[in-house]
């Protein structure tokens, strides 16, 4: 198949030096639309902006790839670690890998951000959005923290981060209209009359008939809206997740997509204000940390970075979201992990049985990464198997589905490939928010 | 002397069901003034705030009272948890002790303020105060469960609270200016000319001439005042601990005090404004939370607060009396913790040596506290020993000052003398804020 000639099998470690630089290049390729972007800036007074972003993101970096090892000492020290289930067969599978490392770098990021609170927010509204920007991001790695260490179940999962945005509600200050698609307006509004959906729909919001049915004034629906993507980020990232590198990943990929749309606004669309100041300083210092965390956690990786990293991404894409009145269009960058999250539901819900871990397994004679499975009669879950008449059935995740249409890859070959569905959902996104629904 | 009659050195355990319902009776009456104080409320438009924070703090203790053992268990089942050194001796000695429990008692605080917030918090100021005071206590309560899980070097302790105090720094919309109590104007200008220590001051800060000395403007050199503040609140509780209940006991006082001293101004003084609002909304829930953990904390106790709950009472307070202009007479409740530090210095300094604890010793024959000692030679340190030429010099703590003069005492006894200890100082700062300094 495609797929499987495109994806190279080699063993890594036999070309580490060149894969090295390999990942180097293919680190570097999301960041460069948005360079590119950054050529065609008319309005100078967003250069500082970026300036400032770009170097106070090189900082984070170069912090955060400086103390991920010497918190991973204390992290080891203290029992914080586990055994890489990926290196199952090898001779580093009993190594104690040091755990929770995305501390490190959300502490980080709140310092950057800090900064950028000091030299750019001036008047009231921003310190608010600041302000409650850094308590949702802090009480958010302070949870994933918690989780890493003492392992919470799954109500304070969600309780815990409905919480921790209202602040972040509370100080909203955008539309909470909804913007129709024009291809859509027909479905509210019907040569100047309300179409059946339109009044259930205008039951519980307000359709603006003056726009003929192009914008619904969602009031407390968008709040209610916007506090579930924020439950919904902080965890989506932390289940679609498994292999080394996939978690930083796929973050670095989102924010990097995000820093694309916003560079491409301020371009091309319009000069850009408060709101694309503050995602600029914002995404710019998580894209370095975060690649700062990935340089550690790429493989063969050396540390992991919990769920605390997980939920720290996750909250603070929702930060951007809501900040950067952007709630929708970020819906569209988690297409993998909503997927992925649909995919799961049967297992996450008990209506199949859900083993503790359902990331790949490690074909011993190759070393490769296969799907991974759960044993169940020859009758049952027919839909989700390989052949019909199995008595095992494939985890239901993104990761073990890819694995069936590639076959066996190694875990850094299976990472790249999932990144790249990342990018492509990512394109795919650009494609519909600025072409198909403009 | 009559400081040991008067103490109660009857081993608790004998008398528990009496010493339990004094202990309800004692751990009430730091709240009899502000109740007091209730009656006298004549400005109708606080009674809302007041209720609303009565409500809240109840359900903030329940809440707290619940989860503590849940959190136990987790603590416990991590591996998070300690031995009793007061316990030496005793059958309970080698029984592991949950840590960190701080972390509930913060958590619901948070939690319970964001509820205040969305009540009460209407205009962008306020938006601003509480979110710059959510996400500073948050970050404090972080670092303090990251000290506790990873034990953070000193620098990481230094640096930490000073970034996350930046926030709260930038978001004061008070004045900057010191008013100089009346007897020591003179210090400043003596019939209508700067004297020379005036001069001096007028150099760095601007002294008002106009006011005749009363006012100094200190501009930048305040907001350095109020980090420097944030910092000392975070750390002078956890150096004045080490035995059960004095950590959590000592910043329930604190509390008590802050809570009298506020519904003493909105009772007699004035009406009470936004500050007044902020500092009851804030510091009630505080003392809902901590009563809830002092509960299990208090002799014998089933759990260790942890530098969670330091950090997360020391910042709390620093943030109430950052927003409420309230931060010269906070250091004034602060003065046994100063005199702790101050008397510390030589053994934080490494000045004299310092052993990993510096708790009180029990005695093996009675169960009762020593002081507790360290070995030098005959010769060193005079000044500090009981003898002159002993061969061991206490411990430079004002624990062991206490048991230095008031002899052996149970460790429930001791922390009822230092909590004492702490009320008089608090009634002293009343004293000196209201009647002496007015």
């Amino acid at each position: 198949m495609l797929i499987r000639a495109f994806v190279c099998k080699s063993n890594p470690n036999i070309f580490h030096g060149r894969t090295m630089y390999m990942d180097y290049v293919l680190a570097a390729l999301p960041l460069v639309p948005s360079l590119v972007c950054l050529a065609f800036v008319k309005n100078y007074d967003i250069i500082p902006v970026i300036l400032w972003s770009i170097v106070i993101s090189i900082l984070g970096f170069v912090l955060t790839n400086q103390m991920v090892p010497i918190f991973s000492q204390y992290t080891l020290k203290r029992g914080l670690c586990g055994k890489d289930l990926g290196k199952r067969g090898s001779p580093s599978e009993s190594k104690d890998v040091p755990e929770a490392l995305g501390i490190v770098c959300g502490i980080v990021f709140l310092v950057c951000t800090i900064c950028s609170q000091m030299m750019f927010a001036k008047n009231e509204t921003q310190m608010i959005t600041y302000n409650s920007a850094l308590f949702s991001i802090c009480f958010m790695i302070f949870l994933g923290f918690l989780d890493d260490t003492l392992d919470l179940k799954w109500r304070y999962k969600l309780i815990l981060p409905t919480v921790a945005s209202l602040p972040l509600l509370l100080s909203y200050s955008g539309s909470t209209a909804m913007y129709i698609p024009k291809p859509f307006t027909t479905l509210f509004m019907h040569s100047g009359q309300l179409t059946i959906f339109g009044s259930i729909v205008n039951f519980f919001a307000t359709v603006d008939t003056e726009a003929h049915g192009a914008i619904i004034e969602l009031k407390y629906w968008f709040l209610l809206f916007m506090g579930l993507q924020a439950v919904f980020c902080t965890n989506a990232i932390n289940i679609f997740a498994g292999i080394n590198g996939l978690e930083c990943g796929q973050s670095y990929v989102i924010a990097c997509s995000l820093l694309f749309f916003k560079m491409y606004e301020i371009s091309f669309l319009h000069d850009g204000g408060e709101n694309e100041r503050f995602a600029l300083l914002t995404i710019l210092p998580f894209i370095g940390t975060a690649l700062g965390l990935l340089r550690h956690n790429w493989y063969p990786s050396s540390v992991f970075v919990g769920d605390t990293f997980c939920y720290f991404a996750g909250m603070t894409f929702a930060v951007i979201g809501i900040h950067s009145h952007f709630s929708k269009t970020l819906l569209m960058l988690f297409i993998p992990q909503i997927v992925n999250f649909l995919y799961s539901i049967p297992q996450l819900f008990k209506l199949m049985p859900c083993p503790r871990h359902r990331l790949p397994s490690i074909d011993p004679a190759t070393k490769l990464m296969v799907h991974s499975t759960f044993p169940c009669k020859a009758e049952e879950f027919r839909w989700f198997k390989v052949k019909r008449d199995d008595t095992v059935c494939p985890n239901c995740t993104v990761i073990c589905a890819v694995l069936r249409v590639t076959g066996p890859l190694s875990e850094r070959t299976l990472c790249i490939v999932l990144l790249s569905l990342q990018v492509s959902c990512s394109l795919l996104a650009f494609l519909v928010r600025y072409f198909v629904l403009e």
